[in-house]
């Protein structure tokens, strides 16, 4: 006998396969299409991988890369809401929080419930862990619309002082990536990738 | 000054976004399109998350997750095989020690080996973790193509026991998992998923 358990496991694995097809607004680096919730997810996961050494804090790797696995997957019912939309993301927290009861309650409870931990601590911001996590999840686009010429900036003219918020998590999490970050701001401004100050 | 050793790890980064335009076999559970490595690497993780309760033996979760993030990568340049194709197959092991070589070559030594290692690990499917993480691998096509009603099974006519031989990792490391896989695979022949035997 198949265990109810494992049965609720298999249907959310299932349903996760969704998150191929939830569309946000970043683009591959070579332009050939717009990323997905489940390629993103993953890019951010190696990141944190690679660039956990900088932090300027001793971090739980493992806890940094479960948090980032699991951070969209709200999105399977809310959809990708643009950092840089004041509209979408004004309802935002209620349509994701409805939609995390929904996919961590699939699962029997003290699963779920781990789960869920995960997401409240990113969303959160609070630990070192989700202050990493939270500098990953921004520094990827920030990377594919630098190296694109400009992506996302330029196509929805993005002021350079909202890229500077939207990247401010780095600032506490890490210098060396922080000073690196910014050089990268300031030369994006002088090539015409963001155009307003 | 931005030190050799994380201009090494943005380059790294900026050519992993290629891993979201290697195409695999497997399609989608909604059939609307053929996944790639990244969306196959995020999928497999988060799966090991959530089945790793299953093993037979305690293993290192996060040793299991950091192996799935990084098996594919060597397909950058080597291409996605697919498990069924024996001309593929007879050079695949030189194309991909070719191909470990280049992308983990691109990061200073120590963090390349870090990472070379770990597919090693992965590759040679010796250890429990390995094992796991080889079953998570194969078990997440094999439910693609049971819940899309065949996928690549029907599309290249795959016999029983090919999908029998292909899932067999999962004997070793969890009988939870393999008692469910053996049930799913006599189904899929009875619906017609699978016609040869």
């Amino acid at each position: 006998m198949t265990s109810k358990r494992l049965l609720k496991d298999i249907e959310f694995i299932v349903e996760l396969d969704k998150m191929k097809s939830i569309l946000r607004q970043t683009s591959l680096i070579d332009n050939s299409k717009r990323e997905n919730d489940a390629e993103h997810s993953w890019h951010i996961s190696v990141m944190a991988m690679i660039l956990s050494e900088y932090a300027n804090e001793d971090i739980d790797l493992c806890k940094v890369i479960r948090m980032l696995l699991v951070h969209d997957l709200v999105e399977i019912y809310a959809g990708d809401t643009f950092c840089y939309d004041k509209e979408g993301n004004k309802d935002k927290k209620e349509r994701e929080l409805e939609a995390a009861d929904k996919i961590f309650g699939m699962l029997e409870e003290d699963k779920g419930r781990e789960l869920r931990n995960l997401w409240d601590e990113f969303e959160e911001m609070k630990t070192k862990e989700a202050i990493f996590a939270a500098s990953m999840d921004r520094l990827q686009p920030f990377f594919n619309n630098y190296f694109s010429g400009g992506g996302t900036w330029k196509k929805f003219d993005v002021s350079k002082k909202e890229v500077y918020k939207r990247i401010a998590p780095l600032k506490e999490s890490s210098d060396e990536l922080w000073e690196f970050t910014q050089k990268m701001i300031e030369d994006a401004f002088d090539k015409g990738y963001i155009t307003r100050e």
